[in-house]
């Protein structure tokens, strides 16, 4: 008989905190796999990440945050795809010991956002680590055949767009540090709970002709953006929106980090209805800061006097 | 100009190796998600599994091995659900400093088990850790609508079945660590390279009345399923299937061992066709092993004079 015997603490975990996160599709999260029915006529729209403490956030930001940041960062995918968020699949990797009461804000977190987005989570896996706490996270959107944004598409003369502003993320990293001051938390709040900018995505459907997020440094991620089109692109750095707590800091350093997951997209000039701008659909402006070359003059950023900005670096590597 | 600074290291890293792995699905890993097509009249079928080294294999196994180890534990799932494998993805968080012959051989591996199992690679992502390697993967199947075996059907009276043999996943992994000897590789070749039992599972739909993977050992695997089902379970020791060298060893540890990867189901009396069993679909036989009774009996394993065995724990918990 082993009937006395408790309940594997993994198993006890699953069950008192992640289960009620369970839709329907995810079978109470008690079988070996999830079911699906794809809503009929449209593509699946797929992406994967993942987040290290230490690397991608800070192990002691708060718990409420670390997983609503994973899921946010899967969704910023998503808009960039012009898709509509579906469900999601999650793995913990926790460290040993690590206390319920943490485990019970991380989930609270993503119940949060579960309401907010629209989605389900279908199911997932929480094992031990001896290393840092390490998540990943696998996202499922849908779009109408052939209506998904993508990469390849921006041609040279093309507008070059972003939404909201570039370089808080970066900020946003150093005033949670403590190594910046960050009077009302704006920064640290931009750095810790990124806003996915789904309904700009949707919007973009039929508008832009390339799109992505900006997830490691603008530089860089324009050069990825270029690459799949065949273009080179020019920024005109005095165009670049920064918030007002960015308005003093380096524009180099604001222009290569990470974390802004703002969207980046090329559009035919004319092309952007006035309605997308001041405010947007997700309530942030969108601004035109350059536009699309010849792919042999690469990326070039101007500054205030119109000289290519020094660069040491595109952007921001997790690797 | 940045042109001439070179691609982040993740970059060059995942154009390198990853990308020739991408189906027309993942867009060649170059788009924020990938676009699948979703088989017309199906449900998908989704699981997430996690491992990390040293908790669920060996630092120093074979790359080769790594990888396809995760993903047939995947596969495993699909199994158990008797879905057919369709598409994954994939995050990967590597020590700094991994060789990249290490990481050639990872992807030598992943390769090898696409083709065998007809699956392609959506998405995914990578990214360093100061911690042990740690793999997440997602994987995708389909089944046609209603015909998903779970683990809720099982009704007293059923028989109790399993597949190939019990044990050899912990004989296996005290192989691996050269606690034991192995000395044709067949026990660390279990551990490290499961078989998920997938043409099993399509033979199972509309016989099954409920179905598992046992991944974390006999016992507390068969608990999950009775909970599930709302039923008791009487195992016959002695019918147990053990393997040639599994049969020296003590049979509570072979029962609450993890790694088999075996399905374990229910049926009711007579309704398992013989053609599935000596050998059965996967190249191996499937067993009766017991049967399931009423709730309240919960589950009892018997030792060959009948009497129920002393267990001191239900199974393995990588937790």
């Amino acid at each position: 008989m082993t009937g006395h015997v408790p309940l594997a603490p993994e198993f006890a975990l699953i069950a008192r905190h992640f289960r009620p996160l369970a839709g329907q599709g995810g079978l109470d999260l008690t079988d070996d796999a999830a079911l699906l029915t794809p809503p009929p006529g449209h593509e699946l729209v797929l992406a994967a990440d993942a987040m290290v403490a230490g690397v991608h956030f800070l192990p002691d930001d708060p718990p409420q945050t670390i997983g609503r940041k994973l899921l946010r960062v899967n969704l910023s995918d998503l808009a960039a795809m012009g898709a509509d968020p579906l469900a999601y699949l999650m793995t913990v990797a926790l460290p040993s010991g690590t206390p319920d009461a943490w485990v019970a804000g991380f989930v609270a977190g993503l119940a949060l956002d579960q309401v907010e987005f629209g989605l389900q989570v279908l199911g997932g896996d929480t094992v031990s680590t001896p290393g840092p706490l390490t998540l990943s996270l696998t996202i499922l959107g849908t779009v109408l055949p052939g209506r998904a944004l993508r990469r390849g598409g921006a041609r040279p003369g093309d507008e070059l767009w972003v939404s909201g502003t570039i370089g808080d993320g970066y900020l946003g990293l150093r005033a949670a540090r403590g190594e910046i001051a960050d009077p009302d938390g704006y920064l640290a709040a931009r750095y810790r709970l990124p806003q996915p900018r789904l309904a700009l995505g949707r919007a973009l459907r039929g508008v832009a002709t390339a799109c992505m997020d900006v997830s490691d440094g603008l530089v860089q991620d324009l050069g990825h953006l270029c690459r799949a089109s065949g273009c080179g692109a020019v920024v005109e750095g005095a165009l670049v929106p920064l918030s007002p707590p960015a308005r003093g800091a380096e524009p180099s350093l604001l222009f290569t980090g990470g974390d802004d997951y703002e969207l980046l997209f090329a559009a035919p000039p004319g092309a952007v209805p006035p309605g997308l701008t001041n405010p947007g659909p997700d309530g942030m402006a969108i601004t035109r800061i350059g536009h699309f070359t010849q792919a042999s003059l690469d990326v070039v950023v101007l500054d205030r006097t119109g000289q290519p900005m020094a660069l040491s670096h595109r952007g921001w590597s997790h690797f």
